[in-house]
Order: structure tokens, then C-alpha cells, then sequence
């Protein structure tokens, strides 16, 4: 009888551990091992605002130039920007780290974007970068890039960051909300 | 003896179980956890074909401009592109998607490009992105890029899309195939 | 007594497997399981080294031109290159592979800069390519960016690279050394 019972404690304590290392388990169970939210303020220079600017067109088609957006939803302008990064959605507050990286609008009909960047921390909290890129289809409420590595605090994360646009201002101003959610942490 | 064999069963398992949790088994064992194929299609804009043409140069050397593909195969052309997905080689095929992003030529003596972009999919059998970056020297008839990461159906995705083109019509048109295993599925 | 002695030997070995199957231990603990050191050289296009140059400027904001690096930190100038990888800082050292991709400068303030790039190897040491993106704060002695994926014998790579100028001359010609540690490898 002894024997049953082992051979049954056994296979519990396999099973068991046989479900902890699953390397992944289904997506609904997943929860993030880290949560972050920032925002981040884009100011694109349009010819009038060098002093103030945090991004510039520095590509653009054939049909266009470098100081105003492109026609057909911006499509083939592709910006470099260097945006403060801030814990609300202020642009005058202490910037905590900095957004780098560029976007291009990439569609004629509608405004979509695409996206590759870097957040760099600067922060007493955080020091270190985490990496992002993917598509962002900018007509919708929220979009998913991907997090695609990071540096110090974040080295070898990965994870997905939901954008949503908190302020559009003309052509001259934006605000990302920015929400991380990472998967994979050390 | 029966504690002998107690014994044995709890190694035999406990093996079991390690070989269960190694995170990265033999490259040659290694499977697929999912695998797609698709084509996008390419045309690029040249001064004659604004209303076809999904892609344009937007970066381009000085001694090039942004209507004709530069000399030296093209060196430091960086192209926009929004092109359809398809299921099949048609380009006149119902797309299941988008592929957006960038790709640039960056060799003066034989033609290769570096791309980044993502595959965009509204289709009812895929939603969300997958995110690919890498290395396409495209002379070679199949070419290696990285998956770096998904969302929506993809979440967290990883692993390699081979590429081929699978046609060229002059500088205007060109068609890809892409076979993408991903060896990290959620 | 038997019984207990089973009792524990099982728990010791469930705990051990547990450990075991833990996708992440703590980062102290981590080595890299593939660690490689190369060097790059890069020589920009200026108006009068069209043979020798492996990188053009190829996108710059409205204030600058391309074929002279822009005013306030070069921010804004994009450039595509094709540069020599060696193993030893000798510029003309055989070639091991090629690094290719884009670089940004990124900030008005300081030197900062974004990179987006693959090595390619060809070598009969190394068949396959390495995806690296990141910030690259360059006034800093050392910068880490990321290692989002590879092919070949890189294939499924993630980690960190260490970047270092390993030497500037002028605006011309710069080197650096880059310190590769993957922490997941095939």
C-alpha cells in the first residue's frame, strides 16, 4: 500500500514540475513579469520652430520635401526624432529618458506609420534601453509594436508596448501613451 | 527491493523531466511551431506609375535623386514600401495583408539590401503582426532574415523567414516569397 | 522509515529539476553561451572619396546636404553602409564579413547615435548573420545595444553587443570595436 502511495506522490510531484517547465504556457495565462507606461512628445520641426523641434524629416519621395508633410497621408516621409520621455502626459515635466529613433508614414490612403526606436533611461529608477519596432496603424485606438530587446536594467527583454495617441496637434505635435508589457525579463 | 525500484522510477523520471525543461534543444531536433508562406509584391515608383506604385525611394545618396534607382547596384537607396500580401504569386490575388517598412540597397558592387518591416495581416484567418529585420543578398536564390517579434496571433514570436524572389520585371516590379518558421509560439 | 527517506529524496530531486527547468535564473548567474569580438571600419562618402568610401549619407534634414555631415551633432543625417569586418583594429586585415545597415544621429545637443545593421559572415569560421538594433549614446566609452536575432549558426540568437570606439579620424573614418555576448544560442 506504502508503495501506491509513493507511486502516486510520484507522478504528482512530475507532473508538477514537468508544468513549471514549460517553457510557454497558454496565452491567457500569461502575465507580464514587468509593466511600464510612458509617454513621449513629438515635436516635428516644420521650417518656423528649430529651437523647439524634437524631430526632422530627413527623407521624403520624390514629390515632396523636407520641411512640410507629405501629401497622400504623408506617405515615403520618414522622421528622425529625439523626444523626452515623461511618467505623465505633461510635455514640461522632468523628462525621465529619451525616445530615439525613427518613424515613416507608410500609406497613401490612410495615415499608418512604422516605427523603430529606442527608450535610453536616464532615470535614478531606470538605467538601461529598451528597443522597440513594428508597425503602427495610427488610425486606431490602440496598436502593438514589439519589444525587441533591451540593455542594463532591461537586457533581454522582450515583450509588446501598446501605443495610443494622447494629443495630436496639427501637424506639429504629438503624445504617445506608451504601455510595455514585458514577457520575458531578468 | 521494492525500494530499489522506487528508487530507479524517481531517476527515471526526474531524467524525464530534465530533458523536459532544457530550453533549447539540438538545432537539428528543433520543429517548427508554426509555418507560413506568402508573397508580397513590389512595384516602386519610377516618375510614370503614381497611381500603381506601393513603394518609393525616399533616401537616396547625392549623387543619385529619388526617381531612378541609383548606380553602384543602387547603393544607398532606402525605399518606403506598403506592399499587398497574397497567398499565391497573382498580384491581382485578394491580399491577407500588408507588408510595411523599409529596405535599402547597400552595396556598390553587387545587389544586396537590408530590410525591416512587418507583415500587417486583416485577414480572418490571421490578425496581428509579425516583425522581420536582417541581412537580404538578394543574388542568392534563398536569403535568411530574423523574425524579431509579433503581436495580435503573434505575440512574442521568433524565428526565420527565407526569402526568394520569385519575380523581377526591370527596376519597377518585384515579387517575394516568403517561408516563415517561427520557433517561439505562444 | 524507508517511506521518509523516499519522501525526501523525492522532494530533493523535484526541487533540483524545478531549479533546472527556471527559464531564467538571475542575471549574475548568466553567462553567455557564445561570446565573439570584431571590428568595423567605416568610411563615410565626402565629395572625394567615392572609391574608398563604404557608407553614403542618404538622408538629412532640410537645413543639411549629403554629402557634408549636418550642424548641431549631425542630427538628422541618415547613412546607409557596406563596412569590412575584421578581427584585429588593422583596417586592412582580410575580411571576416560585412556589416550592413543604417546609422542615425539622433540628438541636437551631443554625439548620439541609432543603429539598425546585420553582420554578414562569410568566413569559414562563421556562415550566417547577426541582427543588432539600438541606441548608441557615443560620447560614453562603452554602449550596449541589442542582439534581436540571426541565421546560420546564428540562428535564433538573442543578446548584447558592447560597442567601443575603438578609433575617429576627422569625420571621416571610424572604428569600432564590438563585443558580442549571446545569452540564448542553438
Amino acid at each position: 500500500m506504502e508503495a501506491k502511495r509513493f507511486i502516486s506522490t510520484i507522478f504528482f510531484l512530475f507532473l508538477l514540475s514537468k508544468s513549471y517547465s514549460l517553457p510557454h504556457p497558454k496565452k491567457g495565462a500569461r502575465i507580464p513579469c514587468k509593466r511600464l507606461a510612458f509617454y513621449f512628445h513629438d515635436i516635428i520641426y516644420n521650417g518656423n520652430n528649430a529651437k523647439n523641434a524634437t524631430s526632422a524629416i530627413v527623407g521624403a519621395p520624390a514629390w515632396a520635401n523636407k520641411t512640410i508633410l507629405a501629401g497622400q497621408s504623408h506617405f515615403g516621409d520618414m522622421v528622425v526624432f529625439d523626444d523626452p520621455i515623461t511618467l505623465d502626459n505633461n510635455l514640461h515635466s522632468k523628462p525621465v529618458g529619451r525616445a530615439q529613433g525613427i518613424y515613416i508614414y507608410d500609406k497613401k490612403e490612410i495615415f499608418t506609420a512604422w516605427l523603430a526606436f529606442s527608450f535610453v533611461f536616464n532615470s535614478t529608477e531606470h538605467k538601461g534601453s529598451i528597443n522597440f519596432a513594428g508597425a503602427d496603424p495610427l488610425m486606431s485606438k490602440t496598436r502593438d509594436i514589439s519589444v525587441i530587446g533591451g540593455t542594463g536594467d532591461f537586457l533581454m527583454a522582450r515583450g509588446v508596448a501598446t501605443l495610443m495617441t494622447d494629443a495630436f496637434e496639427g501637424e506639429v505635435y504629438f503624445r504617445l501613451r506608451v504601455d510595455i508589457k514585458l514577457y520575458e525579463c531578468w
